[in-house]
């Protein structure tokens, strides 16, 4: 499978959910009899959908909302939500900016401080609300915020940035030691991205319960024209879930859920992304898409303000319905941004499986896309 | 073949007629002299063309114009004309309606129920027209209306649904024993669609004289999207011919016919799906294009007005000739949509071919479609 | 190199000039030191570029400017020239057709009778001119008027349809014995197109003096939507070079003329069908856009006016130049449609090839087109 | 690897920079850690990074400015700093120029004759600017110019044609002997462009100390549709790594730098380009984009002017930042061309490499471009 660049390079053929489609077997069900609950830890949940920490995806108020519809919203806990008490007026100018001054108005919005005590009422207006409560630190703020974020009391921590490695070195500042950090705390811990099977393996290796996996592969990132970075979904998904593989028989055991995170445009790439070996998905876009989403018709990341290396962009998205009918349906729309759990259903049943487990086992072609 | 998506996932390149083309022998024919007669059970057709039932396509009028033209028209007992008494203004309403609302008023009109005494009187129709009748229900309502449908008359009966598995498992239903009704009921069974060498296998096991060889792949289907599937034709036609293959000496001689259903839009695409390895083609838009097609200028299939999950879109259609003249010419455009029979008869001439059996073997080679 | 598409159906890859160029080697030179002349039988040219017999292309006053630049300009016996007296108000009108009408007009115009005085009058206009003399007629009319031409005098036969192999097989008419009909006449024989080796081969051994490699392949044609047919230049030229390489050998010596006719847009395209095996090229588009081209800014073919099955669009081209600067320059485009004779040197020049005969050695690699 | 083309032509896939990407490994560092800083010959420059001789991108005045940047301007010496006393108002005209008269009017201008007092002008003036001095001919002018330049005295010496080999043949002049004369030079020499590996190792055997890899890939050239030639970066620079490499051996430890020049667009771009090998970068297009280059929103090389065959336009650029803010940030924009430092050193850091000589062993993924 390795490809000759050149006399001094050699390198491997990867591929994106674009390239990729799944087949029918010979066995066809009703999608009723589908399940795709997901089990993390000591936490189950209907639909294997996580909200991504994004302002344009999660708020205090959303996070209640996907929580009761079945799935889990993770807060930022580095974005508007926790450095201005009242953060409605900064997310409606955000939606109002115009395009050329938007990167470097954001990258004003997001230099305000993070507070502490905005930190412990955020997550306490999502515990009221009887969900299952996730937030998020970027490994560079988790010594600085994790303390904070234990006492304010969340059942699933979340460290996620572009590039997330158990093995961060630097001359200037003691890295965070993933490894120690998780064994210490007392709970479960999500971890990511990482695009790579020996990163995600090391990730593993530090006790995380799950591992995201991506690259700031989003509809919002210019990764790869920045960085030269890109990691396409499908070749890493299936990566990661060859190191979930050798991990589990490693530890004796411990089964680490891998969740695809990024490049998830619709529903049918969710589809690959379990038939690649992903246990779930965390979704950007394709909820910033929700007439009730914080976004507004908006979507954007942390990379989109970076204070001098900004990596992507505020970008519109149509708002395709609510929640609950991007989720569930009905669908009014065919392009696979609506009735996300609908369509997962559909196809599993078409395909002849029962069980997302049982999924991962799915038949999958190579087929690039060409209009049809 | 295999390629390696990932550590934990393995996949196969599949190919699309737009991947493929055919390429000329050492010797050439006169058109006149190729011979492109079809025959399946006791029906033989002048040419090897269904048209699909589809409401935009084969209304009864139009099944009885096929038929006189040498073809079979095939109607979709679950459409408009089985629903409503006087389906004329129903089809003018979808003609007419806004982009916008299409999706959800077409799951409306579509929500009226079937009657058993319309299926008898539009079967009667056709048979009045003196042609091979043919009709059409999905898996799912096959238990309902067979009956009505034998008791009417048909010729031919054809099963046809996205995915149909002679194996389809339901908690709730017990779902249709297709070996088991094929084998009790008197007439010859199309069914389908498969996409995959084992599916299809096991449907030739059932007892079919034909299998439906497609998978959503029209020109109005956006099922890659919403579901994640994609089963390319070229591919999925040549695994069915192997099935065929394989059953032939598997039964000892029983032949059962494959039918491209899907992905077919020009006459181009014709020619490719017999060099694949089909007996037939199952044609939607390209017939859709007629001026005499019930469509009138638009195309839409079932997938279209699902009431949970529609992964398909009514699209507008070029109106390029009368059915006569699309089948037989003279064209007066050069872009495939029109003489789909000459198109056949010269490209297998000018291959050096005379039957279309012969024409399976046709050398085809890869040849990803980029501007010429 | 045998990829499966299927089960029942294997292909081979093939390659357009579009996936290919060449390479620079160690050693470069002066493009004024490299020689393109080209000698077929007894005839020498000082660049090895022939007019496409086209009414877009080649009248009897081009085929002259051709000749006299140092080409060879080949007039189509079956066009406007030899069916009209005076064919400049049928090409005015041909220019001025809108769009839509344009197929169906010149149907009309060409079934205008062909005569055979009109044949020896163009052909008597050329010699007058004093240059190489060529006509060419397709095989279908070939038994009907070769008489005609050998009389009128031709130095070179030119027989040329879309594919035309050694064996064609009727059952109504008695078909052109290619090898007798060679065999009889006095005048050199350049047949085609031909796409693949064996069918190249089988024409070597009729006896011509050349090959027209291609299929259709020009920027007018719609052969590959229409029949299905696509033979992509690169691997046609390279496989027809096999056969000329092969029968070389079983010939005891005869060389046999490889000429790439169809999809050479550019002068990058000589370049690359020149390094895949071509002797010389056709052009046909290329010099359509000549100021002094018949076409006067339209460029089409035989297909265009098909009466049944029309497989080709009449074209608008960008008219860069005199005849005189798109073959030498000075180019004012930068885009290779200029200089087509001064690009080829310097690319030869570049590359560090002295002659055509060792430029067909000249490194290629397969980089599709993306851009840049 | 290697490919048939057809029976009589065999080739190599070659990579260009967008097939390819670079991937995160299982460690990652702070931007702040990394080195970039590039040394050849007694020259150390704090980025590896060289500006094109190009009137585009190096005036004496932006030579100094990149200098005091960090990296290394080179200005043209047969550009019209070399030909006009007063170059601003012609570089006023060529920017002014209507599209379709640019290249006509470009040739006139630079058909003014070069002028060896304004070389040494040029050059002082640099000099004075405290920066390190670079200026480049042509191998065709530098037998005429050489000792001129060198009398001016420059530090590094750069012979930069489109391909430049060690074995130019030539009837008529005799050619440069570029061994010989990089023996007798006392300057260190960088010369190129070679796309190739033999090509390169020849040019290294001439005792150069640094090689330029390209072949007028860049945004402004045509090369391609004219001349049929191509040289995909990714694979180029990787070939002549692996010379670099060989020639390191073979020549008992004298490293020959690689310079990657053309087709580098995008920050993405310079990191892959040391991701294949290079050890440095040679920038045009993503230079002229700067608002103090004196394109002034243009660019344009010497292909676009040459009298007979121009293979190249002038093109628009956009203009994102200063000099100052392409190269070090702070960036305003999303898209790989401002902050390119940055954007490398967050590459390298992310993938977890300190210095350059490491990073070239970074792990490359094929991942054609689609999109995202």
């Amino acid at each position: 499978m390795e490809i000759e660049i050149g006399r001094a390079k050699r390198a491997r053929r990867v591929y994106a959910f674009d390239d990729v489609a799944v087949v029918p077997s010979r066995r066809t069900r009703d999608p009723e009899d589908v399940s795709i609950s997901w089990t993390i830890d000591a936490y189950t949940f209907q639909v294997p959908i996580l909200a991504a920490p994004m302002d344009s995806v999660v708020s205090p108020a959303t996070a209640i909302m996907i929580g009761q519809l079945g799935g889990l919203g993770v807060l930022d806990l580095e974005g508007v939500w926790t450095r201005y008490e009242d953060p409605e007026p900064v997310l409606a100018e955000i939606r109002s900016l115009p395009s050329d001054l938007a990167t470097t108005r954001m990258q004003q919005i997001y230099s305000e401080p993070i507070k502490a005590e905005l930190i412990r009422d955020r997550l306490a207006e999502i515990r009221a609300g009887g969900v299952t409560v996730a937030g998020s630190l970027s490994p560079q703020r988790t010594q600085e915020f994790y303390q904070t974020v234990v006492d304010a009391g969340v059942d699933l921590f979340v460290i996620r940035g572009t590039t997330v490695s158990a093995e961060h070195v630097s001359k200037n500042v003691e890295p965070l030691n993933l490894k120690k950090f998780i064994y210490e705390l007392d709970v479960p811990v999500i971890v990511g991205g990482a695009a790579t099977y020996t990163a995600a393996l090391h990730l593993m290796r530090t006790g995380a319960a799950g591992v995201l996996v991506g690259f700031g592969g989003g509809a919002a990132s210019t990764t790869r024209a920045t960085l030269g970075i890109h990691a396409p979904m499908a070749t890493a998904v299936a990566d990661v879930a060859g190191a979930r593989r050798d991990y589990l028989d490693e530890s004796g055991g411990r089964y680490v859920h891998v969740i695809a995170d990024g490049g998830l445009g619709s529903s049918g790439d969710i589809v690959k992304a379990v038939a690649c070996g992903a246990d779930a998905v965390m979704l950007g876009t394709t909820l910033a898409r929700a007439i009730d989403a914080p976004g507004g018709g908006w979507h954007w990341g942390a990379e989109a303000h970076h204070p001098q290396l900004p990596r992507g962009n505020r970008v519109a998205v149509a708002q395709t319905g609510t929640l609950e009918e991007i989720l569930y349906g009905p669908a009014r729309v065919a392009d696979g941004t609506a009735n996300l759990v609908g369509a997962l259903r559909r196809s599993m049943a078409t395909t002849g499986y029962s069980d997302l487990k049982e999924f991962q086992r799915v038949e999958v072609v190579v087929a690039p896309y060409q209009g049809h």
